[in-house]
């Protein structure tokens, strides 16, 4: 199946892609694309869904993020060797954890703001995890059992904010709009191998990243498990797993994002992310 | 007010407690001390309310974190100069920002779980700021009405996940249990001054960590509008604002937390939090 979420912020109605690409409603069946919807049982109530006989949605309403309500937005740093060696580093000896504030979270096409004082606005395109089942000290050969589906997932992030500004990297990666996912949530069934996709980014019409998970360092199985040691993975939490080459930090010279450029990323059987930078607000 | 959560893990009613130190039921005027209902109106109504005519709750049951659906876990590193000392680090320049796992949340006296693997389970009693308003770049003059109240939290880390085991201090300070915060959420109003209140920590009785929250480096009004420009803070956040100095890792020997280890810490006018640690079960 492939699973999202329509209409305006904060009042998404979830939906499916039936056969034909039509939305279909699941507003009578769900209430959201989000925590025990996600579990094994719920997606199985799904998919048991005649979809052509559910309401079909104008397809001209805005795409919201695919999962709602997700508790926690982890993300893994240098998990492909080429991205590691652009920024100047090595493959590191186990996976690098941080987090993306969840108020980051938007639609696969909202605007990218770039924040006041931003002068390092930077892309990530990367393969996203959406948790489906509690995962505490799970081993790697039952990780993917909690694994609900996949997405695409942008790492937005302020060079700046990340690095230069003391510390953690938590503060160039959180600013509202830093966090798009979709335009669908995948069932992992969808998915032969999770680690046989091409991923790609594009900056006004111009390729910029061009990978393949074929290529991380460590592999979706082993990051579940992996985390599972530090933190209990819930259902609707997503781990954003890392990006290939290609950023704007690595390039010579570096390139950042402006207002006004347009941005377009997509994985293989994943969709595609299309939107554009914007100013942010002076206050709101 | 003190507001307060009262039942089992996930089945927490709102509470409040009265003049006479009485547990009242607010579960028929508000659903959860979370969202909403830490905004100044939702708070306003609950301050209308005569807490002596609202039914009895039975002060033997468990008490759950002040806060429901926490939805960011916000933390600020070396905020004490003397805790900055005892690291071996100098002040810094400006404040360093890491998130935990929301799952992390407990309750004030639930037991603290050492992870397996872990060898440096520390403890951090610190101030933590609720916010009751979204916030997205408020001016520090401004920034306290963007604040709901105050609460105890004790930030537990594991040193050797934290700093160790590659880049970032997520890692260590994630895990389930974690994350203890109240027994009180106490409203703004209450709290004359929140730059004069004391803060300690005793191990098995013994006095761990004295300080004062006049002796942070950077001023709460100034942590909620400095992250307001990197991050919207949204109702329901938490800022764990920084520990004085007195951390396990931080004396000479060294000391860390083992199974049967029992923690008390509170906060001048914020309530005291009682807890002992165990080992973290095999699989759940």
């Amino acid at each position: 199946m492939k699973l999202l979420r329509i209409g305006a912020s904060g009042q998404e109605r979830p939906a499916a892609l039936d056969g034909e690409g039509r939305l279909r409603d699941l507003s009578a069946h769900v209430a959201d694309i989000s925590g025990e919807a996600l579990s094994e049982e719920g997606l199985q109530r799904l998919a048991a869904l005649d979809l052509r006989s559910l309401p079909e949605i104008d397809p001209g309403q805005r795409i919201g993020a695919c999962v709602g309500g997700v508790g926690k937005f982890i993300c893994i740093g240098l998990n492909y060797i080429d991205h590691a060696h652009e920024t100047g580093k090595q493959a590191p000896p186990e996976p690098i954890v941080f987090m993306k504030a969840t108020s980051a979270v938007c639609g696969p096409n909202d605007p990218i703001e770039m924040p006041q004082g931003s002068e390092k606005l930077d892309w990530e395109v990367e393969l996203g995890v959406v948790i489906g089942r509690r995962a505490k000290y799970v081993a790697e050969h039952q990780a993917l059992a909690h694994v609900a589906g996949y997405c695409v997932v942008n790492d937005v992030s302020e060079r700046g904010f990340q690095s230069e500004r003391g510390g953690q990297w938590t503060k160039g990666k959180s600013h509202d709009s830093f966090g798009p996912i979709g335009p669908w949530l995948v069932t992992r069934d969808e998915i032969a191998d999770v680690q046989d996709l091409d991923l790609w980014l594009e900056v006004d019409g111009r390729r910029m990243q061009s990978g393949t998970t074929a290529n991380m360092i460590f592999s979706v199985a082993h990051l579940v498990s992996y985390l599972s040691r530090f933190m209990t993975l819930e259902p609707g939490d997503i781990i954003a797993t890392g990006t290939p080459a290609g950023v704007g930090m690595g390039r010579s010279p570096q390139l950042f994002l402006k207002p006004g450029n347009a941005l377009s990323l997509g994985i293989d059987g994943l969709g595609r992310q299309s939107t554009s930078v914007v100013a942010a607000a002076q206050q709101t």
